[in-house]
C-alpha cells in the first residue's frame, strides 16, 4: 500500500467479509423486536437488532426482510433505509445496511439456523434508548443505528 | 464450538486483534477535534474521532491520551469514560473504549506516524450531531459513540 504522501507500507492486511443487513422493527403495538444470542467473539450473549449476512444475489433490503422473518418470525410491509455504515474501515471491507420496519407483526414461528440460538426480546419503543444508555447493547454498530433512528425521530412516529 | 443447545460448529474462526481507544475531545472554544484519514478497508477517507490501538502495558485511558496528542497535538486534563463497546462481537474479540475530554487545547504540532496521513478537522460541538445525521461519519462505531455522548448531554456542557 502506498499513501498519497509516498510512504509505502510493504504488507497491509485487509479483511474481506460479507456485508450484512439489519432491521429496527417496530410492531403494531409499539414494541421493538430484538434478539439475544451468544456471540463467540466476545464469549458472551449480545442483545442486538435482527441482522445477518447478505447472501449472493440478495439486495440489502431482501436480506433484512429475510433475517427479520427467520430470526424473529416478524414481517412488515413498511420499510425505510436507516443508515449504511462501515464496521471497521481501517482494515475491513464490511458495510452494514440498517433499515427501519414499521407496523411489524408476528407471522411465523421464528426459525433460526440450527447454528443460531436466538432469544426473541421485545421492548417498548420508548424504552429502547434507555436500554442503550444503560449499556445493555454492547455491539457498537447497533448502538449507532439505534441512536440514529432516535435522532431522526423514527422511534417517535 | 458447541452451543448450549448441543449443536456443534466444527470450525469457527474468531479474529483476535488489539483493542483500541478513542476520544471525543471538546476544546476550550467548544470545538470537537476530529481526524480525516484514508482507510484502506473501505478504500476511502473517513472522518473519525482520534483513535488508535492500545499498546501493551497501556490502559485504555493512556492510549486515548496518547492518540489525541499524536494525531492532533491536543491535550486535556479533564477526562471521563464515555462507553466501551464490541466492534463486531460475532467473530471479533475487539473492544473499543471511548472517552470524553473537556477543555482540550492545542499543545503540540501533531505528529502522526509516517504510516498515517491525518488531516485535523475541528467542528463546533453544536454541529457535530448534524454532521453525523447527514452521513459524514461512515464508521458505525464512532457514530454510536458520538450519539451516545449527545444522549448523555456531554455535548451540551
Amino acid at each position: 500500500m502506498r499513501l498519497a504522501n509516498g510512504h509505502e507500507i510493504p504488507e497491509f492486511h485487509v479483511i474481506s467479509a460479507p456485508n450484512w443487513a439489519s432491521v429496527l422493527a417496530i410492531t403494531e403495538g409499539d414494541q421493538v423486536v430484538l434478539v439475544r444470542q451468544y456471540r463467540h467473539g466476545i464469549a458472551a450473549a449480545s442483545l442486538e437488532l435482527p441482522a445477518g449476512v447478505i447472501e449472493v444475489g440478495e439486495t440489502p433490503l431482501e436480506a433484512a426482510r429475510r433475517e427479520l422473518r427467520e430470526e424473529t418470525g416478524y414481517v412488515s410491509e413498511h420499510w425505510e433505509p436507516l443508515v449504511s455504515v462501515a464496521t471497521e474501515p481501517s482494515r475491513h471491507t464490511v458495510q452494514a445496511h440498517f433499515f427501519c420496519a414499521f407496523g411489524a407483526r408476528a407471522a411465523f414461528e421464528h426459525s433460526p439456523d440450527e447454528s443460531e440460538e436466538i432469544e426473541l426480546v421485545t421492548v417498548p419503543k420508548r424504552e429502547l434508548v434507555e436500554l442503550v444508555l444503560r449499556g445493555d447493547v454492547v455491539h457498537g454498530v447497533h448502538v449507532g443505528a439505534i441512536l440514529l433512528a432516535e435522532s431522526r425521530g423514527l422511534l417517535a412516529r
